[in-house]
């Protein structure tokens, strides 16, 4: 057997397979606008989600995605499992993979859980979130949401893109800059000083009133509350005032750029406009590709040239 | 595209659509008997059930409502999502809708939910209960219950029908009342003064035994154990002695009277027989019928003249 | 109708049943192995998941032997239900078989619950441990496994196999030793004196060292937590001296034992290697096999001469 591929981050993972799911993505998007959004790519496969950290909406995405390409799924949220009885991380993976899991969907406020994961079965990881390190599936559909409006994925080349925000303890902001990076966009981080990684080979400022009317693509990062109002960061509302979108700061923005989020939106804080008065706004549409970027993960690991026509 | 099509109170879809959603709900009930009653007429729909009010037996009467028609179904319960972290409900409903769900069935605290959130998404809304405001698909399948039992809808026409409990709280009891009313029947409220609306034209007494020997339907509201004790009632054994079905008012029922409850039942409460006992209880059957109700509402939003022949 | 038949207990089905059931056991490993192991045996059948006490590997496991076999699913895990609000577990069962259900899979803290709830439903039973008393599905994929590695079923007989832990409070050991029994094994069980139940046809021991090197099965239980330190067992770190499975006591078994366990482990406790550089374990295959077991069980009461043909 070939050894097993992973999609665990996207340095990892490389140019290659960033393109080829790119690709695939868009041909996922297109099954998705179907009236009957549902093929057998992957029936008799069976996908394990296995959250260890909250998350709804990336759950029901990679759900979501799963069923579409007709896979049957498990989850296990901790909480409602045995996992907090003592029985090990490892016997649980061990248990499942015994009743035939293919591909694991892990989140874990840990960083390299997913590694570890690897290391205890054959089935095939996908990194939903690990600690402060990776989201590789958030970059994914994100570059793919940038590449539908400026022309494909050549036309990330050159792109001026600012992410705002907690840069140091967001896995996104990790993600999301690699995978712009590696397609040839050009980032810069907005952020105050305390929120930045201590050492980064991206370009950083503290000012984004001197990058906003120049930038193709604004990304803002949700601001995690339990670091509101601690050391590392000035009191709420002058955060706030320096680093959130405000309707004078949107009125400085290109007519043609574009503004993102992954969710959920902290209203107020880092986003004081209504995203649905923007027509600069892309993150419905971020929510959209988001299971068809996980279709795609999940296909290109688990799918055989197996039939991808409609109805099943 | 033509305005979304709700259904979120019996008084706002109007008697023509209640009249076509008994008879659908009839041949629901005729596929439901079948050896598979799994049809594909929702294939490739996505219904989504928002619960931010626990209620297991509703919860599971839509989802299986609508597998049998083939769609898929996603549950979003408060409590075990992030709507609890902070995300407005706004944003909630935007990103399901952009995960492409096509139907949301509601259960709420607040009356007037489900018409916010219509402003919010381009999917069909469905209530499953409001606040004291209204539970329309209760009322569908209770009337449809009744239909079954007095030779069709006409036959709802004249029957006597009385609600016993707190009126005044239930949208159980305002839904029944405005479908019952709407199809002919006869309805009087049974209830302590502080369990009655303050405003209402519907008849109502205070005196169960007054009326108890003479009608069609005895329909028992459950009572809420929070407000047992409180101000508003009688001692709770005082209001189970004036309201409670005991034996001997059991005995005072006509033979072919209909004896119905929402469900679920706090026995020696508000009933102190037991329903398997009594002959007259539909109490079951109502359980069975609230599926074929809901494939009704289900269908009629969401179907197409798509096959319903049988097999999937 | 033909009264409904149920799997509640070893004795109760009975050695016909139960030599049925591995058979049947068999066949449904064989679809499990399969590139896509969904047959469309149960299409149209619903089966639904009852849980009062937390167990997610056994839940998951019905859950997923369900599916293989196309039946629908819903799962009640009391907590998230309204069972905890004075419902009564008749009203729920009565409820849930209006709604269609066509098997119950159980498991209550309480003993003989199982039998009770067959007294209000028409629907199949099958017990998934109840109290004390016990967990029949557990025996039969156990008793599979071990067919699986001596030349079938027939060469259980003489097999001499050591149970060891907490025999007195286990439904597992009680159910395990009914089928070995039955199909002639023999079995001792391994235990301090007060954790031996009271009374018992079985022969029994104290002194693990005395069988190790002997049997052909060592079948470790699950120490409970809540039992450790308590007044029935010796202290922590003595009970693990004198019943766990060390390396030391690892070595002294034959090289064709078979370790088992039914999970989950508690390392450090009763098993103090790691079971998968044990080549005497079969622990994984117990899980694997738990899904054809279940399977098996599910067809056995709700199946027809359908076919079992690959696809679905």
């Amino acid at each position: 057997m070939a050894e097993q591929r992973h999609f665990r981050s996207i340095a990892e993972v490389g140019q290659d397979a960033v393109r080829r799911l790119l690709t695939l993505t868009d041909h996922m998007a297109e099954v998705s606008r179907r009236p009957n959004p549902r093929v057998p790519a992957l029936r008799g496969r069976t996908v394990c989600n296995l959250f260890f950290e909250d998350s709804t909406r990336t759950r029901m995405s990679f759900d979501t995605a799963a069923k579409r390409l007709s896979a049957d799924t498990m989850t296990l949220a901790v909480g409602s499992s045995s996992v907090n009885k003592g029985e090990s991380l490892r016997d649980t993976v061990e248990t499942l993979s015994a009743m035939g899991v293919d591909a694991f969907v892990i989140r874990h406020r840990t960083s390299g859980v997913p590694w570890q994961i690897s290391s205890w079965t054959d089935a095939a990881i996908i990194n939903a979130g690990d600690g402060w390190h990776a989201h590789p599936t958030q970059a994914l559909l994100d570059a793919y949401t940038i590449s539908t409006r400026v022309s494909g994925v050549a036309g990330l080349s050159g792109l001026r893109v600012a992410i705002v925000g907690d840069i140091r303890h967001s896995r996104v902001a990790r993600s999301v800059t690699e995978i712009l990076t590696m397609l040839g966009a050009s980032v810069i981080h907005v952020a105050p000083r305390t929120l930045l990684p201590p050492v980064s080979s991206t370009d950083s400022t503290h000012d984004l009133d001197e990058v906003i009317g120049a930038v193709d693509v604004l990304y803002l990062l949700r601001m995690q509350n339990e670091r509101m109002g601690a050391a590392l960061l000035p009191g709420g509302s002058e955060y706030s005032d320096r680093f959130s979108l405000t309707r004078d700061r949107a009125n400085r923005l290109r007519p043609d750029a574009l503004v993102m989020h992954p969710g959920p939106m902290n209203r107020g804080v880092e986003i004081r406009v209504d995203p649905s008065d923007l027509r600069q706004s892309v993150i419905t549409e971020q929510v959209t590709n988001g299971i068809a970027a996980r279709m795609a993960v999940l296909f290109d690991l688990l799918g055989s040239p197996a039939s991808m026509e409609e109805g099943s």
